[in-house]
């Protein structure tokens, strides 16, 4: 198997068609992650969620990682772990500006499959509609690709 | 949508099938989450690495977060959260029993994709094969389904 680096211009392609990641925060040093639906835009990786532990945790420690992946097969895969921080959007006129152009991001993509965006039944009782966006701000990139050689087949 | 949690039977019959999960761990506050095959066994799930970043932190810290998913579509989805501690199985006379066990589970399944068990090579220099084997004690499990529903779309 031949492992190399993705190049900041592959990473941010890569990042670009990402639809999911897997989000990880952390508290007391233990870490948590859940997938996301999210969209990359300058600098920031987009999302909506509701109010939940992950929010919590965030909004207690910033520091989390995003990990996006294309597993094709065991010979053809690209894996990107970002490192970065959280940052919320709130829903004051203060942050208005941001709170629309975070929306329109988030709605150039069919992503409406998180509790934030549609009406949801959790064990039996219907979720209130309150989306609460956030972003991450990016900090670090890194990105592999593996692929199968003839000359590392075994 | 209709989000319901997953019953004990049901996680681990969902644990069984996985081949691939996103493990999380976390070095002062600062989260870290990859891909890696692992292959879930009587409390236990275990994984084979080779030396690095997450080997590194998960020494320094047991507690880790796994997640599992089968994302088929918006509509139709199923992601599992384990939270775990770390066990190293090292290559010690002493651990010579549960490192066959380890070995012998793994080896169940098609996993060989993982540098740990594969001529590797790495930025132009092949990597030396020393597979490291490793468990997470399963300590808690949550899993949710979502499902699109009749009354629920919009």
């Amino acid at each position: 198997m031949l492992i190399t680096d993705l190049d900041e211009s592959e990473s941010l392609a890569f990042m670009a068609r990402a639809r999911v990641a897997r989000l990880a925060c952390a508290r007391d040093g233990q870490p948590y992650v859940v997938p996301i639906s999210c969209v990359c835009h300058d600098g920031y990786v987009y999302c909506a969620s509701t109010e939940g532990k992950k929010i919590d945790w965030m909004r207690a420690n910033p520091l989390v990682c995003l990990e996006m992946d294309e597993i094709h097969s065991p010979q053809d895969w690209t894996s990107l772990v970002v490192e970065g921080r959280f940052e919320e959007i709130p829903n004051d006129p203060e942050w208005e500006g941001e709170r629309k152009l975070a929306w329109s991001i988030i709605q150039q993509r069919p992503i409406w499959w998180e509790p934030a965006y549609v009406q949801t039944i959790v064990e039996r009782t219907e979720k209130e509609l309150h989306p609460l966006f956030f972003r991450i701000r990016i900090v670090r990139i890194s990105g592999r690709r593996g692929v199968q050689t003839a000359s590392a087949r075994k």
